[in-house]
């Protein structure tokens, strides 16, 4: 926590974290809001990353507040929790003027996903172990936000029967960027809403011929980071499975709120490995599950993905701004600026016109302007990136 | 002319083209500088067109300026004439401060390179009609100036026995874009420095297959619209070809320098239809001869070309600015910002940035840049063309 709000009442060490509404839901959404977005340069930068960007919907609320919009069907403000670094509280606390202050977890420096929510599991834990919370991250999209909910409240019915439940995706194409999780045919819950499998394993990103064969076998399913459980049953995973960072989690938890907070947390974290709660838990941990769910979800991961999930005109253009295009197909363009953007000739092109940048890619090759960032800052040019 | 020097005194309406010196050449450089060279748009503009524009050399001369030190060696300023139109001369006078203001010749519209060339032809002939003149476009360049010098005084040995000559270009690709001149082998001139062939036609823009033929055969040249002649023998063959246009001419000669210049010139140019001097004159003349000459040439007619004509790095890439490629190849940056381009993944792509507008086009497609042109003007927004 960065500070409190003036005139605030100081709460005392040990309610840092609002007491729970007295629902029958005990719970919590959390947003983990890291990652900095490289490919998306030159519009998202270090200090404007693509949570804090109105790259979808509207075009009006950054992905952070829609994303914050969409978890107000599961959680109110006081029991919304997001995780940020230092670089980006005030940008969080601007965008999100109903959450409490003490709602934004500001870790120290970035540890990677398993910390992040691992430190919102430890807060929560610490005063309702049996409280069920969902982590989604800040920068995704979701076009069905019914699904969406359905899927999570199947999630909250297996996480209350003491499961670590992933919300899935129905692949559709044989991405090679994504984790998929396989699934069972032995179901743990079911609701009305639909089901939870038992998970079998855990897939980081396979190469092209695997993911052809996991789309086809209908039993694979993308895993897009969405967990949910009781903060106590993740609370004893990891101290089985990462019982340092366990104990550290416990020593942060213990110390929040307090005059020792940012001291214990900024030691604790500066010795944390980087971890993912992917790889730290859920591809180890016993009691793993799996809801499948549709819900037009996507990770608006680079220029590729974002061209082609606007309106594309006849010539499948995507144009965002005064843009001319002269025969030229299958290209998107996103300007911030007020000139005009000429195309002619192109197929599959994206380009992004900032103030102080350009950039011009094939969509193929979308992947790689994260190249850029990284020459840019081997080049001291961090002014840029 | 638009004006005298101020405290110059007046010289009359009959010597306002100052004196041929008495060295024993008599050769007169015109240079008719137009066209708005829209397929070099965004760099290229109505205000600013392509002879305006450091766009080769060492980058801080215009191919004006570039085409009138090069015929330095051949005239001097004071018999060096620059045809241009109304919304140019002021720029042509301030890029060109050692050329006489009469020298500046402006045309009330355009009429094609016809009435403009002839317009110098007939100042000229007015008081020189044995003079030997060259024309030779403003914005093309010459990599072998030697070469192009040595071309050039073979021209004026066959103009000076009353040829109509033209200066053809070996050509080194089947270019579909570029007219041809076709050479018998009867020499009408040979000198040191070369030979002079009757001209057997004039061929348009050819098709590939055409093209092909040509090329290969070795007797056809590229019509680059450099022509020597003597002043009287082209206002001769205008009398003969087009006695409109002759009898124009005369009448705004008569004028020239007098207080009815201005009146007369609008008056005549009003009712000129367009023509060239290649269709009205050369393709239809009896006694025309041609010089083949090897210069390292090129019209600079659009991006593909300029982008052709750099020192591309190892990749094939010809970049200038603040540009970072990433696996990209074969292409052109052109910047006149102090923003950074990045080109990611990208084959044959030419990127244009200027304050105003950007273009981004497949090489192959550059001459549709001029289409860009065209729909802004129909949609009235003149302050980009």
């Amino acid at each position: 926590m960065t500070g409190k709000k003036a005139g605030q009442p100081d709460k005392g060490a040990r309610t840092v974290l609002p007491p729970a509404p007295t629902d029958d839901s005990l719970f919590w959404a959390v947003i983990p809001a890291g990652g900095s977005g490289t490919r998306l340069w030159p519009v998202s930068r270090v200090a404007r990353p693509k949570f804090l960007l109105p790259l979808r919907g509207d075009g009006t609320r950054s992905l952070l507040q829609q994303t914050t919009a969409r978890l107000g069907a599961l959680a109110a403000p006081e029991r919304t929790l997001v995780v940020c670094g230092p670089g980006h509280a005030a940008a969080v606390a601007r965008q999100l003027p109903s959450l409490p202050d003490t709602n934004i977890l500001v870790e120290p420096a970035p540890k990677g996903s398993g910390p992040a929510i691992g430190l919102a599991a430890a807060l929560i834990a610490r005063d309702q172990p049996d409280a069920i919370m969902g982590s989604f991250a800040a920068d995704h999209e979701i076009q069905d936000e019914e699904s969406f909910t359905r899927a999570v409240r199947v999630a909250m019915a297996a996480a209350a029967a003491g499961w670590l439940v992933a919300v899935g995706l129905e692949p559709t194409r044989p991405e090679t960027g994504y984790g998929y999780v396989e699934r069972s045919d032995e179901t743990v819950v079911t609701t009305d809403g639909g089901a939870a499998f038992r998970a079998v394993s855990f897939v980081e990103k396979p190469d092209r011929a695997r993911a052809t064969r996991y789309v086809a076998s209908g039993r694979f399913l993308w895993n897009a980071g969405m967990f949910v459980w009781q903060a106590g049953t993740l609370m004893a995973e990891l101290a089985r499975l990462q019982p340092e960072l366990h104990a550290g989690l416990c020593r942060v938890a213990e110390a929040w709120g307090s005059p020792l907070q940012d001291a214990v947390a900024a030691d604790v974290w500066a010795g944390l490995p980087v971890s993912t709660i992917d790889e730290g838990v859920m591809e180890r941990a016993s009691r793993v599950a799996v809801v499948p769910a549709e819900m037009g979800w996507s990770d608006i991961g680079d220029w590729h993905v974002l061209g082609q999930l606007g309106h594309p005109d006849a010539d499948g253009n995507s144009l965002r701004g005064d843009v001319l295009p002269v025969s030229t197909t299958n290209s998107t363009a996103w300007s911030e600026t007020n000139r005009l953007i000429a195309l002619v000739g192109l197929d599959n092109v994206v380009v992004v016109d900032t103030e102080d940048a350009l950039l011009v890619a094939d969509r193929s090759h979308s992947q790689e302007v994260r190249k850029v960032v990284e020459r840019l800052r081997e080049r001291r040019r961090d002014e840029l990136t």
